[in-house]
């Protein structure tokens, strides 16, 4: 019998390459904390889940429609025309837009995981690049490059440059780059509020992103999945607060940062857009999973007001991407309740920001510093004086396992084991930070996301999700302290 | 401004081509039949939905579970643990496995459409081909093809050969036609019970399918997602039947052809498949959709018992075929009550029998030819004498709209518009198989498939769905004779 031929390039190369962060992903779900049930389970504050309103939305959705006859038979793939009513509704309602949207702008997609590769292969061939800022959220990888054939080329942007339009300067740069090795970036993601650091670009960022993408002739992808849970902005009465940044630290230019606390505007807002870009070029991603706390239920949309060529591409693939019926009706009639929608949405801002503040009070009576945020469920925070901490406790458990027992070689001073220690944070490396990240999940039991995950410029930074219960996240948060801590 | 560039080329030429089947899918969505709400919709005898059994699903579905906290947080994108197990359990006890296969050897998608999409693209690169017989499941042309460079290659199989080990002659052809152009057959595609026939493969057939592939160095996808909608075989004490052709047909070949009854045979069940075939070339989809009357719910899966690689290449993109957490644990409870689901099947069997003799009654009484099937919702039915009473309806219509009045030039005969009017079905074109589907669905308010669209080797055969009540259908198909016959 002959020797099979390999898959494709594409199945060899995902089946026989690990994926670290898709692995803890799973692991995740087999050990998860419950505080009754599973106590030592792994505290997840990795993961953007809003856990905060959790009874609220079982509540409303049991309450919203039984299975039925249609739940058993096809709906239409880009979603009912009912269920796209209601999300030009709610789009209309909340957007501030420009022009009202409707259901034919949008498609329906099982999560926005499948709305963001969707569009990347509709809008990218093979070889193709996909700009995107760094730190990123770390789906991006495989969201724009798997099964497209394209590359997502990352801008290592300073998180204290994000609210100013110098990094523009770096894109030019990084486009340049490409450009000379005969590569071609023809879509660009912005992330808007920004995911990992929760922040909110202001407008004169996104009229420079605009601008740039028109003079490069590219495409850009507007991913709005965060619009609604914009917890610290001027009309909320909230001020700037500088960045709190600990004495040990990684980050040393930002001490003194005053954050730019900017009202949100969708790319749907704008009146005047097309005095930056042509408005074809754009495309708007939203859904269900984290401004209404339903990961699970794998909802997400694609909105394409302006390009009729994207709009029928994603619907002509969309039984692909197809949601249940059920899933359809049910949200249908959660959407429909408009007074308990608006409402709802101003619960889950109150709520994020009750934590936000708990989060940030905790970082700084424990010397973890942080850099201010507006928007989502997470928090882009410096652990970097835990990781050197960890770091040199494993150096010292290293040489005492080399040296056969504990006692043998102490000798009480600070390279008691012989082992030359850390001595500053500048001195980590990647590998650091995800080794501390992997014994966090397999053995301290919390799972947050390492920088490295996200492409962070440094070790040491990471993404901590505070849309949890209060008394979950400080349990999670003092694991991983005492976890790092030299005398554990 | 600058003009913008194209989508990707699979963008631009999937926005704009026209796929009328698609088109007339969604337009089925909106003017659907309902006997109180709706009598003047379109009867839907096109699309494979089993409508007997809906009120027993939809009960069972809704004391299986309401939405929980669980519900709303992802679960495993290859399916829940729990669930996968019940899958497993369903398979073992239904397939007449061989070795019993385990949770570890499924990965659950949205639907077989998307499952199909995935092993397309974890095995082929752009430019390789997937063989599969035709007249064929018409979705199979964007399932295998859209996304991943591959193309679909049909093997035109005579209805009469389809259990016959002759049609190997046909396929080997096909390879060395294809190889002679450059174009690799990575993939067969074996569907059994067969979509649209409805018929079974006999062992020996798909003995020698297995020892082609293994000789061309190809991978196999068999298609089982009718496994358990087998209503005649030989264990159920039924006898074969010939194939009934009415007078005027275009099926010279078949009059006297009696059936093969067989029993489906899983690939699941072979005790000896590496005597024919290196397993790990084999991979098996099935799903909720079709034996469990659930298509709307979009939840399929693949098995991969032999090959590590695939397993695990699905598993690491499943992340876009994600189903949603309520989903998959309603489903788990649906499938943990084994007493049920035994009985259930069994019940799905004994309505589609039940529903499959008052259709082929009505087909001779009729005068409407068809293939005896064994399984599935669906009989290939040769509307070729409707076809050729209608082309010759609409031939006179035209003459006498082109003639100004109708009465101007009747003159009583035949040519009473001075129109060559087709005196046999051999004439027929598939743009009149077209037309008539088309004027069926807009016109008539009935909706089959098309010949064409499966790529029926012959004008005027049809796949028409009988698992819908008995009033639905038959209004269905009087419409359609009414609207075919000159009277009218």
């Amino acid at each position: 019998m002959k020797t099979i031929a390999p898959l494709s390039d594409f199945g060899f190369k995902v089946a026989n390459t690990s994926d670290e962060a898709f692995d803890v992903f799973n692991y995740l779900n087999t050990n998860r904390f419950e505080k009754d049930t599973n106590p030592n389970g792994v505290v997840n504050i990795g993961v953007a889940i809003n856990k905060l309103l959790q009874k609220t939305v079982v509540d409303k959705l049991n309450a919203a429609k039984e299975f039925d006859f249609e739940s058993l038979e096809y709906g239409s793939p880009r979603g009912s025309d009912a269920f796209r009513n209601e999300i030009a509704s709610l789009v209309n309602r909340h957007f501030n837009v420009h022009t009202p949207i409707t259901d034919d702008d949008i498609v329906v997609t099982n999560g926005c995981t499948a709305a963001i590769n969707v569009i990347s292969w509709i809008i990218c061939n093979p070889g193709d690049a996909v700009l995107v800022s760094a730190p990123l959220y770390g789906a991006f990888l495989s969201d724009v490059t798997h099964r497209t054939g394209a590359t997502l080329e990352h801008v290592q942007v300073p998180v204290s440059e994000l609210q100013s339009t110098s990094q523009i300067a770096l894109f030019e740069q990084k486009f340049a780059e490409l450009s000379s090795k005969g590569i071609v970036p023809k879509m660009l993601i912005i992330c808007n509020p920004h995911n990992p650091t929760g922040k909110i670009y202001p407008r004169k960022v996104l009229e420079s992103f605009y601008q740039f993408a028109e003079s490069h002739n590219m495409y850009v992808l507007v991913d709005e999945i965060y619009a609604l849970s914009v917890y610290r902005a001027p009309h909320l009465n909230d001020t700037p607060e500088p960045a709190f940044v600990c004495s040990d630290s990684t980050s040393s230019e930002s001490t003194s940062d005053l954050e730019q606390l900017v009202e949100f505007e969708s790319a749907l807002s704008w009146p005047n857009l097309s005095d930056f870009i042509n408005p074809q070029r754009v495309v708007v991603v939203h859904g269900m999973s984290k401004d209404f706390c339903m990961n699970g239920l794998r909802v997400g949309w694609i909105i394409s007001p302006w390009n009729k060529d994207i709009k029928e591409a994603a619907f002509r693939t969309s039984n692909f991407q197809y949601i249940s019926s059920h899933t359809d009706s049910v949200l249908t009639n959660f959407l429909s309740d408009h007074e308990f929608i608006d409402n709802f949405i101003s619960q889950v801002c109150n709520r994020l920001k009750e934590s936000y503040i708990k989060i940030s009070d905790y970082f700084k009576k424990n010397g973890i510093g942080y850099y201010p945020a507006q928007a989502g469920h997470f928090i882009w925070a410096d652990f970097s004086p835990l990781l050197l901490k960890y770091t040199n406790k494993k150096l010292i458990a290293a040489s005492k396992s080399e040296n056969g027992n504990v006692n043998g070689t102490s000798n009480g001073t600070e390279n008691q084991n012989n082992v030359t220690l850390l001595t500053s944070t500048s001195q980590l490396s990647v590998d650091d930070c995800k080794s501390m990240w992997r014994d966090a999940v397999y053995k301290a039991g919390v799972c947050y996301t390492a920088g490295a995950n996200f492409l962070a410029d440094r070790p040491g930074w990471v993404r901590v999700i505070f849309a949890i219960p209060w008394d979950e996240l400080e349990l999670g948060l003092d694991r991983l302290i005492k976890f790092s801590s030299p005398d554990q």
